[in-house]
């Protein structure tokens, strides 16, 4: 664990395999505010899943930022068609984590490496800065900066953390607490050959073979609850 | 033209590139009927941007669904940080093409290479079968099959296609009416070592080395109003 923590700390992956009765996956995670392009150029190469944002409650909060299952069924009276496609039978949990999903305004097309590492970096950065601001003049520090849709979905954290839910936006945003970060992290899910996703030993192979330190869910609520209690 | 058109027919990728006042950007394509696992991973490996789904106007009248800047527009005062985060400033067209994010509700997470094959194949699949349904009748067909969020974006092509933009989403939507094929098409853009995306001419021998067609927009244009005039 603390070699992950030092790791998170020097701008290096981490690979966090959730648990074998969730979705039984490995993500990259690197803390935002140190990503580059050619993190970027990794993830989607050797990940090949969605490249996301994850951060806390809080933040989501101060920014109102709603999630998009509670968006959707809010307005579902003017947009039936979400009404048909209300999302209760996700197999793996009870709910999604995904809010909106955001561009800078600098990028372009805001799907190259430069474009989604300029986004995630700069959204780490307003985080950091709104923290004394109210949620109105942050929301509008927000949306100078940004705009939706865009390319990069933002996962947001239960507001319980880890006594709520045990995804992967949960465990990430311990992970950068523990750390002293900005508790926004990028992920992505790491995909086998075989139309799956990778298995946790091909997962534990690469880590040892590129160097990253692997994390399981379990090490992580184990660190979050001594941290934190 | 006629060799594209052939290689869709037989569930071979194209490549399409937009336009160089445009993006600037070669995707791949193929005809979501067709798609496959195999077709995924080469998309995600060789690509490396989002893979999405393109379809017609029609069809998303059909489902009723809503492009998500207008949505997002629409609710902005339930929502006021979608006000901030308005999308006015996009800088290669006046609009973005995103509707919903969905899975097929046989997906487990919804990213790994058979739930994404999965979800692309069935919402052509769909399409298909309610082209006599009237809209409600299809939207539940839509909602028996599909949820929402999801991880495959929905472009929908403009109204007017060609005559009104001349986006990756169009030019595929009207290629695959000249293919006689179900129009809904999987795309993924092609990134470039560098940050960002792949050259025109990078492609060119990209596509050359792997035997795929390679179209450019204009040519596009020119056979469609052709076929269509």
């Amino acid at each position: 664990m603390k070699q992950a923590l030092a790791n998170l700390r020097n701008g290096k992956f981490v690979l966090v395999f959730d648990n074998e009765s969730r979705e039984g996956e490995t993500d990259f995670v690197i803390a935002s505010q140190f990503v580059t392009p050619d993190a970027i150029k990794r993830m989607r190469k050797d990940g090949g899943g969605l490249i996301f944002l994850m951060t806390s409650h809080a933040i989501a909060q101060k920014l109102q930022l709603p999630f998009l299952a509670d968006l959707f069924s809010n307005v579902s009276a003017q947009y039936p068609v979400l009404k048909e496609l209300i999302p209760n039978d996700i197999p793996y949990d009870t709910k999604s984590s995904f809010s909106l999903y955001i561009n800078h305004r600098q990028t372009f097309t805001g799907i190259t490496d430069n474009d989604r590492s300029l986004t995630m970096k700069k959204f780490a950065e307003l985080t950091k800065s709104i923290e004394n601001m109210d949620t109105i003049t942050a929301m509008k520090h927000f949306g100078k900066e940004f705009r939706s849709p865009g390319h990069i979905p933002i996962c947001v954290a239960s507001e319980k953390l880890l006594k709520e839910r045990k995804g992967h936006t949960e465990l990430v945003v311990a992970l950068l607490h523990m750390a002293g970060l900005v508790p926004v992290g990028s992920g992505c899910e790491i995909m086998g050959d075989s139309g799956k996703a990778l298995s946790k030993e091909d997962a534990k192979r690469y880590a040892e073979k590129n160097g990253f330190t692997f994390l399981e869910g379990n090490e992580i609520v184990r660190a979050w609850n001594e941290w934190s209690g």
